[in-house]
């Protein structure tokens, strides 16, 4: 079997996933540029056109975990299957983040911080964490994970979702728009791990933060697009949002003049909450390889109507 | 049961801790100032002498965890039982701000913070926690909470403590002076939670921080005469030590000519790491206080001669 890996990566990240996929799959012939006997490709943000003119392709495999970009290709082949990366790595990455998020905004740290640029000295009252409400937007694999690990760690958590039926989680779930605003309105902390789709895009706009309990604090660790920027700094300057932690955003390097590197409460991470790791990332990509070989169930196989 | 509530908290404070101590034990008598036939002493660092000519007194009830301040009192009545406090609340917010620097240093959250600073976008390698050493010193009621919430975190984690024989962790220990510097040299985050006695006093030197492995952080919950600042400062220079947290000082709060709040690499919190709940706390005493009028063996009795 023959599989292509391309991307947008430097030449460094190349060459570790090339060496951590090889690893992984030795008997699966690797290559760099696109030939009519590759059946896999292995894609992390290809560039348009990359994956046309392969007649036996098979597979589309991301090593991202969010493939809007790559459903946005109008070049992607129609009728090939996509899976998406469901990394263990990355998923334990993110829920450090999203905790270390939460730890800070519950604690006080990010203003211990700004004090400590002015000498000042003031600890600030101590709330329990079971006194610290926090809403998960999107119950993913990561967004389901990240709420049990601050389960654990004592907050008082519920979740909200865009569609979907039963379920049977440790804490509350809301689904479907209407259930939104009143989850809102009872939230210290809200978390965004939603895909980006037609439906989510925008969500965070005027309305939503109207419907926020005022100074409540904000996370994005989903897509920049789930945000309307004007808005985020419009209830941030009048303290309807307390704070935002962003590591996503609309254009990516965050452009240098932009608003949000100098807003004294808004936390800038580079798009850093969760990398892939190429070395658990490279088992996951095995498995869904062998089962394509064996004729087995896929893993992780994206729905393009709905967008993830 | 007569109760004097005393110590160096302003009014507000003071009336959080009798409301609380009034509903936890309604069966005693709270007063504020000394009178003969007070029993119990519930205390937050009392001014000197306050302990002295009460003929009754029976139980000193520290409201704090740490003790050396009391104990260096030389007006205190030496032949009163001492308990200190071993709050569940206060632990807890001591585990959150431990995992907080844990996660800050390990995830380089004060980096991009930095960064911020000058609009710099940049990612940094992702380490797996496991792939993180972090080394406890103490195993008090603090110590090991916080080592068993990094070690569920999935951090490699290890401890030390300055004397003790057998012990049965889930993590490895190392006990007594010469077993120091061999895991300080296996450790990227030492996390510092010691009692201060004559024998942990100065103890974070210049031995202890060139025992490090170059470029290994520090976080000081505990007491800051455990360190000794020009080393710390000249570690910091050489990059010996990458980065510290430091909660606590030799005076607090922290002059503002002070060089540890202007350091790039030093993050300055003021005494806030973790502070009793007075709601918790409260039901503390008041087990105290029944075993003392029931004749039942009294909860977290300090040694003296120990320190703690």
């Amino acid at each position: 079997m023959r599989a292509l890996l391309c991307g947008s990566f430097d030449a460094a990240e190349r060459d570790d996933w090339l060496q951590a996929l090889r690893q992984a799959v030795p008997e699966v012939g690797w290559c760099l540029e696109p030939d009519p006997e590759v059946e896999v490709a292995v894609v992390a943000n290809p560039p348009p056109h990359q994956l046309q003119g392969l007649p036996r392709l098979r597979l589309i495999q991301s090593l991202w975990a969010g493939v809007d970009r790559l459903l946005a290709d109008p070049t992607l082949p129609p009728d090939v299957p996509i899976a998406r990366m469901v990394d263990p790595a990355m998923s334990a990455a993110m829920a450090q983040t999203a905790l270390w998020s939460v730890l800070s905004l519950h604690r006080g740290f990010f203003r211990y911080a700004e004090q400590q640029r002015s000498a000042l000295w003031q600890p600030l009252p101590q709330r329990r964490a079971d006194e610290v409400a926090v809403l998960v937007l999107g119950l993913g694999e990561m967004g389901r994970r990240t709420a049990l690990a601050l389960q654990a760690q004592g907050y008082a958590v519920r979740a909200w979702r865009h569609s979907g039926g039963a379920h049977a989680e440790p804490f509350e779930v809301g689904s479907g728009p209407a259930a939104l605003a009143p989850l809102l309105g009872r939230s210290d902390i809200v978390l965004n791990l939603l895909p980006l789709t037609p439906a989510t895009r925008g969500l965070l706009d005027q309305a939503f933060f109207a419907a926020l309990r005022p100074g409540a604090a904000l996370v994005n660790l989903a897509r920049g697009a789930h945000v309307v920027d004007d808005d985020l700094l419009a209830a941030l300057d009048a303290q309807q949002v307390g704070h935002a932690v962003l590591d996503v955003f609309h254009t990516e390097p965050l452009p240098p003049e932009h608003r949000y590197w100098r807003h004294p409460r808004v936390t800038v991470l580079p798009h850093a909450a969760a990398l892939t790791d190429p070395r658990s990332a490279a088992q996951v990509v095995a498995c869904n390889l062998r089962a394509l070989r064996g004729g087995e169930p896929l893993q992780h196989l994206v729905q393009r109507e709905r967008g993830y």
